[in-house]
């Protein structure tokens, strides 16, 4: 599906959080819903719902609502939900291990093809059913396998070298975990996943109680 | 440190970015930075930083800028940087596996304290020093520790029964790795991170490469 307009941020952010209801609401059995029932359970107002939907074409009907197959097959295609995108992991340290096992990524068709480290201590360890690989091999292997995405796992103070190599090597998108912001050319798409900053944020509204935070 | 006003959201959401900025000024040993200089850095206005840190009292000089150390002091003492917060991690799986050797948490000063499942072939085996304990024992751990933190690291279908649960034994705050949205009291603090909506995102942006989303 290509989009033809400019869709904010906001509303961007917001489609995986209706995928996830709409699934839910499958899982269950609940083949319709009203705008209206649908921001009960979403805690968002049924305004917002319809303005957001309204953005890709609307997809409700006026005195039925939304039937949830339909809407869900729709954002998980505005979303590229089933894409199949590959992913390699770079790091195989605890984060990039559970990164590799987790399966809700295989759930939403992002296909894990590779995990690399330069810690020889775990190249050559299997993981998920893939070998872990030698950092310096992924010239290589990136040659002979189309790769969309490649996860950061290092510490901070790599995380750029080895991001701007990868740029290099033809590596267009990268799910960062390293707590540090890569300065990459603006044609190369970057997702910060910033744990440390997170934390901090949940620290501060432990010590600021009174203080709401959304 | 209370503080005494609102503080918008956003604000708080960027202190951790200033926090880790000022970090890596430090270990490269400069003490004084202008505003326009950390504006360069961090890609944002000097206007938005001086408005930001103005918020918690300014903390800069005219003519001198920022003290680099004093500033990070200040920005570690709202966000509660060694408050020594004490975490519990529910899941013992990859996910809570990682986080239970991440070292990085330890290093603001948050202290895992323990971790639970309720799977039989985890309970009893040593995950960074700690032997996982069952979940039916947590009551009696949480009636003689005091701990602030338990990051949900379990299938969202046992997210919420298990979340209520350690809300009655008084768990006040959240970290949520489970995909969904816990849906618990107003005075509970509960921060997200929901790995597979993030990973959406980036597959968005793949899927739709001319359209810049931030």
């Amino acid at each position: 599906m290509a989009l033809n307009k400019k869709i904010s941020p906001a509303v961007i952010r917001r489609l995986p959080r209706y995928f996830r209801y709409l699934t839910d609401l499958l899982i269950i059995n609940v083949t319709r819903i009203s705008s209206s029932k649908l921001s009960e359970k979403m805690e968002i107002t049924a305004s917002q719902i319809r303005q957001d939907l309204n953005c890709f074409g609307g997809f409700g009907q006026q005195g039925y609502g939304y039937n949830v197959k339909f809407l869900r097959k729709q954002i998980a295609n505005i979303l590229g939900v089933h894409s199949h995108f590959k992913f390699v992991i770079i790091g195989a340290g605890n984060l990039g291990q559970a990164l590799a096992n987790y399966s809700n990524f295989q759930k939403i068709g992002f296909k894990f093809a590779g995990i690399f480290d330069k810690n020889l201590d775990l190249v050559g360890t299997t993981i998920n059913n893939k070998k872990v690989m030698h950092i310096d091999t992924i010239g290589d292997f990136l040659a002979y396998n189309k790769i969309d995405i490649a996860m950061i796992c290092i510490p901070a103070n790599q995380a750029t070298i080895v991001t701007e190599n990868l740029v290099t090597l033809g590596i267009k998108a990268f799910w960062n975990f390293s707590p540090t912001d890569l300065k990459l050319s603006n044609n190369i798409i970057v997702e910060n996943v910033h744990l440390v900053d997170s934390l901090m944020v949940l620290g501060y509204k432990l010590l600021h109680k009174s203080i709401p935070v959304l």
